[in-house]
């Protein structure tokens, strides 16, 4: 299992931090579909590290290989992989983090799992680098999708307890960065123009399938649909959403279902938000462990590491919900 | 799909909730586990409707009949299939909700997605009912754990806005059954005493395979891990937690994180919030729209329904929790 | 796993013979389908045991109970459960075989799997009765496909060694019987009215589907494809179907590849063979073991059973082809 | 699904013969196990094409690059992805084939399953060369094996009606291709050093998980275990494989059942043999048509073409083997 989601679509993520290269096979779209690689590599710059200043310095073009599934711009039908080469890496940061896991990263856990065979350089698979395949999937997702009229849009609601422009939102990155500390936030996400009927109840309803997706972004920390967490504040007459004909489509007057209902989608914006811890690696030191000596320990992080990863979790929300939709979309046969 | 579940275990849920009966099949499970049938029984009628002034005034014994994987009271290997006959239906009530559908239910959806085919009365595959045999797996499932030194606690954290005793709490539930309303809330659940390792990065996860199903019980619009959405507010100098040698054992001096760090747990106590919102069959009168005559209707539902559904959530929590932990236990060869 | 089939169609086998009841869950299959019960008790009752002088004289009537997902004799959609209740169960004539495995039958490694807990009466969940529920969701399956145009129709090649009418096929049953032993045969089925392009390469073609129901009939040995082992001995000029127009469909003007190229169906009839060896339960007395003393056995199986149980096995591969393709048409959109 | 095989192991194989690369990713095989790459070549080089006077002349060095869950020689436990580039390609030779399908090749099927815009040169993901990533896959599972004592072992039967040793098996392909044809052929394949208790009942049963992956490797029109086929024609009394202690261990005096019974591993040798019918491409010219006008067509295929491929595919039948028994040992968790 692991790091394949298997569904009508079947998306499988490889790669380690400083390993050879990451990337991604996606199975089970459709054929004869574009892929406008200009588009793709405008997502995949708005996930990658050193774009601002609030990002990390690590700078590295990711620039996807296509290795099968397209020919002369379009799939074959074929399974399609693409790869991105791991150019920038140095490995020797790490190697002072082999023993001493950081505080709120998953060193610790990947080791008890793999018997310490595990590549903890950079993250190993466990990196939020992880994340530029999946967008390379979700890139191409939400290229079918717009192509049908269905538009996947993800923006920052708080950095921190800020709110606000993104002037004052990067701000307070740059407070974080400042402290030799890091911060978490909160980002929205929304999809319009799906048709309703898309989904299942139980356990493949539209929010299991996001939720299994989201979830595979590292340092996502909670996931909610529309009103989410505010609805168990919420009397049932103020939050059931009333229907009404705007012309011959069922609409709801308010939006509190977050465009979903028992699993299937209503045809109303598709929306949740979801919560981004700070990122683990801080420069402050922070007590943990040494996993060789059964000693105390205490580490600070000095490797090239964002403030805040915020910004860059962005584009995988929208790559995440394209691929979630997909999916549903294969399964109701609209996507021939 | 829809309602199959499948990782190393399976969970298939069936049934409608006014249809002959509603039921489930395990599959992947250890041969030669018990099943003490008063525990299991207790954990279905914390469940059920009917058990206090607070809930509907349905009243079914939940029993399961167990129609196969069960020999003198031990799981034989085989998949496990138990069933509740639907004895207390009266689908009369709902031939009037037949083409206007309920605000904030799936009576809509499902009449889009099935094309008029499905089974409306009560709600049908879709009515919290089918949560019964949600939790006759996950208690069989709870047990297993519970053998092996694991123990799962879910607890109600606030209806509407009030959090407190169980008294103010069910307080806020009438007072919404008596302003012919519902309401939503929060609960909170917890295993102690898990192995760290289990559960994999990216796609299999903690998170994914618990959120995969807690979005399976119909209501919950948000789940959070560990300190989740309050996450997105802190620094990392205040999230990350410290690690420390416990004689042996490596622990963390906070538990932020939930217990899940990388989606593999940590050892420590695992934990997660969920965001029930409030029932959507109200008396209070709402509008909606005849699917029929594509007219607008105004709906008051009289039917048997709980103002406040977040009580018999509880133990669902606490099954979906243990069917997770089965599951990433299989994997890691350690239910043998 | 084990008892779960899940492509796009899902099927949930569960019961043992002489269990409460065996049943099956059908998922993912359309709404809006009718099923004429009269013609699936045709199909179970072809599987039945007690209809010919050549089978079994346990007699039970293979009536299905639906306890979910049908409504006025159409699907809803949600997972339809069928059950069939076990009545003629005599579990005592078994009890002598608990300790000694049936040479050729799944006694000794049922036992090995599961530790000694499984039921071991009348073979458990290994029975040959299982493929009632494989043939109540088959036969709802074939009902699908008539509606499209789509036949599927197996007959006996050989019983023995012996070919030609089904009288001298069951005169060498006769004989098998008579001789207190058992006999193996083989089994033709084909299906027409298939659209091409259905099924995909690799590891999801029409064979791969295929085989892996068909080897969940018990005793089942082999499968072969069109001419099958023959195009082992065949040079590619003679084994080659040459492609032809027929007005604007393509056709082959032979059909050695069965119907399927690359594990895609071609349009041509998609035909296979499947070898079903004899019924290990016979009279004749057997050398084995005794799993609780170590020691040497003789045993002579007393039971009703079928000398043969070629005839039962026919509906079971028309069943099961059903279900393949049902599943492949689910795949492309074709079933909506 | 297409390309993707999953049950406890995942294995995800991607690629077309003229494109960039294939390669596989292998997803859920234990942490710390070393990779041999000499040992994985030579069974790689087994199955390359350009080996002896027998085979294509289309010569390619398949020496895989592995991208991802290795270090320092051992599985890392994340997901293990490798490639081999495609250096040797000259796709203009193909252009020919672009709308005259090749008599029982893939060409035809997959144009109307992809609607033309799969990539057909040299046969596309359809080609045989896809087994180079599949014995990849395989070779790691060989050696994962190997190390606990399972040693897996295929040879070929027959090359048409040709039986005997080596030199005349290749007589018989010398003769097909000096005919401008080629030839099918049987493969027997055995795994010994198995444990008892592998595999489950109905749909994972080790032959439904082993024909499920043969079927994947191009050319194989039937599969049989044991006796298969000739089980057909045996009496109970013949095909039964009598019980007996050897020491305190449970063996069979003869092995018709294949070391399979009810799906699981008897702890005898595992044996099955497989169908391969001969190459499509031939020299010989063969009636086809002309997709794009419609008109009949005659084909002499001229490319580098095996006239027979069986030699290539023993390989691959020990590696599919391979890939089978590591998933169930895995799901019995004797792979830790």
């Amino acid at each position: 299992m692991s790091s394949i989601w298997k569904s009508n679509l079947t998306l499988s993520i490889f790669g380690e931090s400083h390993g050879p290269a990451i990337g991604m096979t996606l199975d089970g779209h459709p054929a004869g579909e574009g892929i406008d690689l200009e588009s793709l590599q405008t997502l995949l710059d708005r996930r990658a590290p050193g774009r601002s200043p609030q990002s990390t310095l690590r700078k590295e073009g990711d620039v996807p290989e296509f290795l099968s599934g397209v020919k002369d711009g379009k799939t074959t039908g074929a399974p399609l992989t693409a790869i991105i080469r791991n150019t920038n890496h140095r490995s020797g940061e790490y190697e002072a983090l082999q023993n001493v896991p950081r505080p709120g990263h998953a060193d610790y856990t990947a080791h008890v799992k793999y018997g310490g065979h595990h590549d903890h350089a950079g993250g190993g698979h466990f990196s939020g680098r992880l994340t530029a395949p999946l967008c390379i999937a979700g890139g191409i997702c939400l290229q079918i999708l717009a192509r049908r009229g269905i538009t996947i849009t993800a923006e920052i609601v708080s950095i921190g307890d800020v709110t606000g422009p993104e002037v004052e939102l990067m701000a307070e990155i740059d407070r974080a960065r400042g402290a030799q500390d890091s911060v978490g936030g909160v980002i929205a996400c929304v999809a319009t123009g799906l048709p309703a009927g898309l989904g299942d109840p139980i356990f493949s309803g539209m929010e299991n399938r996001i939720a299994g997706l989201v979830f595979g972004v590292p340092a996502v920390k909670g996931i909610e649909f529309g009103t989410g967490f505010q609805a168990a504040h919420q009397r049932g007459s103020e939050h059931n959403d009333p229907f009404y004909f705007d012309g011959d489509t069922v609409k709801t007057r308010t939006n509190h279902h977050g465009g979903i209902l028992g699993g299937i989608t209503s045809g109303m914006p598709l929306s949740f938000r979801a919560a981004i811890k700070p990122t683990p690696s801080i420069i402050t030191p922070q007590e943990s462990v040494n996993l060789a000596t059964y000693e105390s320990a205490v580490l600070s992080v000095q490797g090239r590491h964002d403030p805040c990863i915020v910004p860059r979790a962005v584009p995988c929300m929208e790559a995440v919900t394209a691929i979630a939709i997909c999916d549903a979309m294969l399964e109701e046969g609209v996507l021939a």
